[in-house]
């Protein structure tokens, strides 16, 4: 069941430390730690494999894979023996890696990114291939009449205006070329992706499932669970509000205002949804280059409990968000070839789980996401034979 | 459906913030912030309601319940106008709580604590009584072989040795007179209670539902959401270390080196319950009479991701122990109601959410606890007439 | 030696933490914890004393000081008891409290400004009056030619446009009003104050001593021993961030882009003023109402140290801003009291202790401070009479 | 001016570190980021210099250097690039560490560490030779009464008793063997060292400096800025509490109640004496192996403003305890060097700044700490040559 990872900004840090990671898991060298697949609760459940996952990509950049693995290495995100160890296999993954195709129409572009996924898979033999947005966020893109309908879409991508004044943001377009070459798309980023109209509409029509959006890897995984424990204690939150320090091309990137707002809107929704109202507070994001692939975050809560009596929780989380959403992307690869497999269409409520917002009517805890996960699980499980 | 709640420790923090907070509640004054039963999911649900619970309990000290309140006022944990407005409903439960007796043998003792409990229901017209224990923590006590037959047990007790050389701890005790009395008793300390062998047999001959041990009220709380999550990551925890600075009487208590280790180990249970296995660190507890009724713990959990990353989370917990116990003891006497109306007997595996240490094969995630707390609070609402 | 001590922003909280403490540090009810001038070090040196502080001021809003004592009892800052204990006095101190004029000039406002300082020293029988600016933070004004220059400024102040276009914000009319009437300012806010070279010309032509800026009561204090002390172990600070959550007044107004930027810059000054360099991070300062007269501030540094090693340090302070500032408007009242009396003029660099911003050549580590401080204290301390 | 730093413990963190950084700072490969003499304030001022530090030691392993070497890299305390860079030099010190000598009596052995310290000295062209201890802490030594006169000591180390019941712990058996052979004693441990009196006549007899005791290099370095800023400030502290995790050798040996005692101690005496008295609260020191060279320390500080108002304060420090303690190291045989060619015995005030005990009547509050150390560099640095 070999099976293409296509990923939209192949050359970046998360991208390429999933890669690694997978050559890695696949040659022995390490555990899977990480992998909620390969967790105790669910090893060996799901089809296909970390061994059966084939990389390939596109990206805007064209620093080859083994520098961005050596910058890593010297970040210490990925220890510098194993980036040599899987150096080889490493360059066999740069040669699927291209440059993101641009054309005179947006169908244009659209259609050249379709080829070249047409190409990897059948170059590669793959039985599928799974498109997943690791990119830096895009600004909100301004509303467009052609996102409530498919054929409306189609016409408008068609257009030549469409190259100068485009109708879709970028991970938009990738999902519609990949929806059209048949490839189910995820979306690792706070972006649009998929959560149209006209492209849930595109999935639909071509029996294809889609997930997103913005890998929860930190302070949100951490709120979506303390959310649920004050709720369910009658706990009364006052406030909650955070700052995250983040350094890396994705601090850079957040560090503007556009991406800024699309994340901090992400990153909050799962206080309403888990408490029933709004605290007061906010979350902030802070760009400090020093702190390379690391971030820390600082979450203050004070909450009321019997009699009125205030009290006071804080929270700092330390951790490499690159090393923290990889293995996820291996996850969502799996599990959304899978749900392909069993011929799953639309977006997959099942993977809440994995994202700060994700799409759907979902649960918002923690502790409510992984039992809905557990049981997508359990109905992709194929039988054993008797 | 009148309740009485007789507690053991009648006198101390725990248990006046309980009557201050439920008389209170019953006259409009205050919401039910904190009690868990009245939270959106579970509200309405289970009779007897707060306004039902009568108090009464012992005590070995006889400091006056309205000299209490005010000490609990000065130091924040109730409003000094909220102490004043419940002061002649108080007054009256001072006349239900009776120095804790004390005979020539333990059975006497038993005998005497029982006709007390049967006094209470009878003067006080009350469909039945729940005996809580929020009394100060015990040391662990000696085995002794009369705890693993009733018959035995019984025997033991009546014995005049039993004087100056006790078969049972004093929360056993009162769980024993308890039971014989036909009273469910819930353990919300550490200390032993209704643990025993001997005294689950008495509590299935007489049809009586027990729970317990240690009220989960903040650290071990916060650890029994964060653990999990750790565990469906597939992150691998290293390190959890803590320490828990308390001040009021029971961080006095459990500055002496007995109840410190009992509790320590009340706390650490949840890590290999949920995690699968024991990370390096310890719990500490340490006494700071300055702290008053307010507690603040800090705990480091180092944890390793994807390809071996060094990653690391801190959280401090600022909470009033008092506040946040005071509410479960009255969600604790409405469900040992309910369940002892329902014709439960023996441990009630569904109170884990209650606990640090829970009695039973249960979950020690909260959010499983929380799911067999739900499906308790659903076995035990009446259906609705039709 | 009777001293009037005008606030300008009487009716605010920092100015009513201040009148209730002087009032019951001199009936014996309080200790003066806080108070510089009464730590060990310094003790009995300095005339006046806080029982000579005589206190009245302006105020833009007519909330009576006795509700707004009560305001600072509801929320923790003044205990309840304390503002019940000197009620009438401080309702005496109400009538000396009046709304801030304003008339068709600038120069018309201040001269009603100091008719009000006049009438106050007179009614009052005070050797010297002392102003201090501790109302709400001002946005920076636009330059105006006439702050450079006395003449210029005495000039355009009578203009009937400065009614409708401000020469001055209302701290340096305060100042220049101030300064009119023969009283020395000083400024506890980032607001401008006697910060102009026109206002640096009419204090020494006055004779009379001025202070400023910003008092230094939380993060900027803790920063200013912490970078002193990577300086002097030779360890590189690689960034240095920090978030205020604050609530009150101030917080609500510090919201507001204009001031919060006069705000943040003066907080960050620190840095390279005793590191030698500026690192990377900012600091930020929300608004939580919720937090009532309390502040929360969390700062993350990072730092090299021998070999390149990556290290890390947090703080959280947790304080009460009247607290903290009020002792510190006795001392600033008493310290250029004395500093007037004996004859000195213009800036006092001795108080950059006090500020966040201090004026003048000065040192910005807080040891160096203390030391000047000192060095100030001694120099006022009159010789004892043989 | 070649100088001799002679480690007891060479083959520890801490003197592999201080090697390692002393010979790629002399090879120009790192900036001397850590030694405080090399800050902008004290630089180019004391003779010797880093690069005329020569390293020797003894050991009770014989983990060779280079060993030593690789595990500092593979847990991020040393560059590997820089561990490659100096490995000839760090085979050269290789052969300058011997095994600590042993012999029938503890005279016999302090013979024996002379005779290692006169070679040294001989075949290294060496102008004189500082002994520094940083071997793992020792528990207290039960009290002996040759402690007490120079003559007995003498008496009772050259009895065979001896060898079986030590007069001396081994830290002050080296401190006697070093003023034997004429050099000065550096004890940056908590161990006993110099500090008997028997052993300061010795020192003042040969008109030889010593220091000590205990490095500062974290959690009391911190506290030594904190503690004075609380003062300074009249703010009152309440409680002081904290925990340190550390793993590596030091940890370890921590773990041990008799040296945990030692240090505890020696971590708590900043407060009494900076704050004038000692809050409430205990400092503890926890063993984490997981840690390995790093340490976090977590503390909070209770404390009362203006009213009594409560506040409070934490901070967690994050640091590698060999990268802080092995710039000083260099910083402590430079000053001890220039020290003693400049005429100074006994012991050594100036150097207070280092330690978290240190010797004599000093100031323990940083900032005066400093100060007195500015003093020792301007008496100890040498008039320019007209």
């Amino acid at each position: 069941m070999r099976t293409g990872t296509w990923l939209i900004g192949a050359r970046g840090s998360v991208a390429v430390t999933s890669m690694i990671g997978a050559l890695a898991v696949r040659a022995g060298l390490i555990a899977p730690t990480g992998c909620v697949l390969e967790s105790p609760a669910l090893r060996e459940r799901i089809r296909p494999g970390i061994a059966d996952l084939v990389f390939g990509g596109h990206d805007v950049t064209s620093v080859p894979l083994e520098k961005k693995a050596a910058e890593l290495a010297g970040s210490g995100v990925v220890p510098a023996a194993l980036a040599q160890a899987v150096k080889d296999d490493l360059a066999a993954v740069e040669q699927r890696v291209r440059p993101l195709p641009a054309a005179p129409t947006q169908a244009g572009t659209a259609h050249a990114i379709a080829d070249d996924l047409d190409r990897f898979r059948r170059q590669n033999d793959l039985d599928r291939v799974v498109v997943i947005n690791v990119s830096t966020t895009e600004p909100a893109p301004a509303p467009h009449p052609a996102h409530a309908s498919l054929d409306d879409l189609r016409a408008a991508l068609a257009d030549p205006l469409s190259a100068t004044d485009p109708v879709l943001p970028p991970s938009s377009l990738a999902a519609y070329a990949a929806l059209t070459a048949g490839c189910p798309y995820v979306d690792f980023t706070p972006s649009t992706g998929a959560r149209l109209p006209a492209l849930d509409a595109l999935a639909r029509e071509r029996g294809l499932p889609y997930a997103g959006h913005d890998g929860k890897t930190g302070e949100t995984l951490v709120k979506s669970v303390l959310a649920p424990m004050f709720a369910q204690r009658n706990l009364k939150v006052r406030t909650w509000s955070g700052i995250n320090l983040l350094g890396g091309g994705d601090g850079a990137n957040l560090a503007r205002p556009g991406a800024n707002a699309a994340k901090s809107a992400s990153k909050q929704r799962v206080l309403p949804e888990t408490l029933g109202y709004l605290p007061q507070g906010e979350t902030r994001i802070d760009y400090l280059e020093d702190l390379g692939d690391f971030k820390t975050a600082w979450d203050l809560v004070t909450f009321e409990g019997f009699l009125g009596t205030g009290m006071r929780m804080e929270f700092t989380w330390h951790g490499c968000d690159s090393a923290l959403a990889a293995p996820l992307v291996l996850d969502l690869a799996r599990l959304t070839a899978a749900a392909h497999h069993a011929g799953r269409a639309g977006p997959l409520p099942g993977l809440a789980f994995f994202f700060k917002d994700p799409l759907g009517e979902v649960p918002h805890g923690l502790a409510d996401q992984w039992r809905t996960l557990c049981d997508l699980v359990t109905s992709l499980t194929p039988e054993p034979t008797p």
